[in-house]
């Protein structure tokens, strides 16, 4: 293996994680780390987590043998744009982390036509509620799918090359065309969050009516429009890097509302039941359930609501060495969730703790 | 406070659930159930959740001063029917416990016209993932909202009547007009339901053409369509009961999306990017956060990475009455201490803690 240079420009909670993976895997390698505001880069370099930093992109990109870009798409084709002005590297080779493909795999292909520079788009499918290299991580992404899509500027053995370099986030590889992996995360990611979004600001407008429906809004509800409190910035622009498959998920969408509302109309009782039955069984047979982005076990256990309930089931558990993740209290009841949720990090933890709950007390402990 | 007789009328999880908190607050009055299938009854009985039980809801009905009926809405109506054709009690008072109210209300209104029979409407608003009079729990309805809908057979004594027998739910009892009930849950429930198994049935559709869908639902995407795993039993009823306020919530919502579509076909980002923060505003400011995960008081306690050191700390908060709402463990690194997050419901509690960590460990302790 030989020794490689690898710059990542942007140290935020992706480029971060990316460079403590990258030198896990390869402590020969020579990490270097682009930013333009001079906190992450202290942090990066006090915390070790790579090798060298600097205001100065173009310094640091001539050096590179590999370049990951973690910035929004339209700022990664930017950067695009000044490396292609630039004396780089033989046979550099150019990948970014962005949340949509199709566009800067085009804009690769283009800026980078004839020259000798390889890219292949890259997709790292985690994330976290906190940002910022201080919230980095280089288990970020452990199992989670990292999606990678070719161009007509990388071979198959590239391809190798990156997996390699990135071999300890200990994420899923997954080749898919950019116009693929667009079209898909439209359905699974994108249309969502303006679902999401849609739901508040529908209850919004309705609660300028019935100020209590506010009130109301819990449970499935709330776990409906978590992710309407993302970033606009980031989610503005990936509507605006995968128009097409975004419209093409409102305009099927609306159909099956569409749909739905003449059953409802019509009261057509059987087929509203079995609209309901459909998406129950098929949620039940996805992947979803596997946790694909997280492997993370659950414990749900009915607790009375009083004081050092925790203390007193965390006690069960002392001595055992379990790996606990999380501990939450579902404190209204509107929540379909048991109160006392405790996230384990192997399921073999999970059944322990569920033996050693049902073993010394008589809370409902359920999975 | 006299004597009552109380039938419970339908023997699962939420008829069971009442049937023990109303023994548990008034341990004087006779708790009688009726369910026509035995097994429930003889686990009733069993367990002491009444005192009697019987598969002729007539002979019970008769002797009772209040009557709650449990179950779907269409069947509790047949039931209402019944209890016109009987020799109930003088002022019996009569409840139930259904999702939808305006139609219920309507129909004892006109059932019950001119009798003496009181009704007021009921929706506790509590659920659990398990099923069954064998799940039910004096706790359920803790804490969650529990909507009386008043009639034209109720008077305001007669809610403070209901509202005292059930006073052992510790639920927080409200008071709406079935009609305000049937609009508000239909933005914050039903509505939701319908769009969570959309998308579950949107999403298998598109996965007919691109098969790896399936296996990039995660995050998000879960969150969003948990309750699409919901009983089609029940809210196929839920929607034949509710008809008009979900045609107009799809209504209201289509006309969303249809906008929101004009923005991406016309490239307007700043408006999109409007939309995504006015949603993560208004979620922010809904009262949803409460007791939920998202704000609330946090301490950051750094801690070593070994076994039950959350049980050591919360050892330290015993007898203090905090009350915690969220534990995590943060990342936990080879060369740094784990960082413990507890969250706190108060900043009193935020306070207390911080004060009974650091007078008995020597653990950074940090906000």
């Amino acid at each position: 293996m030989s020794q490689k240079t690898i710059l990542i420009a942007g140290l935020g909670l992706i480029g971060g994680s990316l460079a403590r993976a990258i030198k896990l895997g390869h402590t020969d390698y020579h990490v270097s780390a682009y930013n333009r505001s001079q906190a992450p880069r202290d942090f990066a370099i006090q915390e070790k987590i790579v090798d060298e930093v600097s205001d100065d992109f173009a310094a640091l990109a001539v050096k590179a043998d590999v370049i990951i870009l973690n910035f929004p798409v339209q700022l990664s084709i930017d950067f695009l744009k000044k490396l292609a002005t630039l004396p780089l590297k033989e046979n550099v080779l150019i990948s970014d982390s962005g949340s949509t493909k199709t566009e800067i795999v085009a804009a690769a292909e283009t800026i980078f036509a004839g020259k000798s520079a390889r890219f292949i788009g890259g997709h790292p499918m985690a994330g976290s509620h906190k940002t910022g290299v201080i919230a980095s991580d280089e288990l970020l992404f452990e199992n989670a799918y990292y999606i990678l899509t070719p161009s007509t500027l990388s071979e198959p053995k590239d391809l190798a090359e990156l997996k390699d370099i990135l071999s300890n986030t200990r994420a899923k590889f997954v080749e898919l065309s950019p116009k693929d992996h667009d079209a898909m995360t439209a359905v699974t990611s994108h249309f969502p969050h303006v679902v999401a979004a849609s739901l508040v600001n529908n209850a919004h407008d309705f609660a300028q009516l019935m100020p209590f429906t506010e009130n109301l809004a819990a449970g499935g509800f709330r776990d409906m429009t978590r992710i309407a409190e993302s970033s606009p910035d980031m989610w503005a622009e990936i509507l605006m890097s995968n128009p097409d498959n975004i419209i093409y998920q409102i305009d099927q969408f609306s159909q099956k509302l569409a749909q739905i509302k003449q059953l409802i109309v019509q009261r057509q009782s059987a087929e509203i039941w079995d609209f309901f039955d459909q998406a129950r069984k098929l949620r039940s047979l996805m992947p979803i359930h596997k946790g694909a982005l997280e492997n993370f076990y659950d414990l749900f256990i009915s607790v009375p609501d009083k004081s050092d309930v925790i203390h007193e089931v965390l006690g069960y558990f002392a001595g055992h060495n379990l790996s606990i993740i999380n501990i939450k209290i579902n404190e209204t009841r509107v929540e379909i969730n048991g109160v006392l949720q405790i996230t384990f990090k192997t399921e073999q933890d999970q059944k322990t703790a569920e033996h050693l709950i049902k073993e010394n007390s008589d809370y409902d402990v359920y999975k």
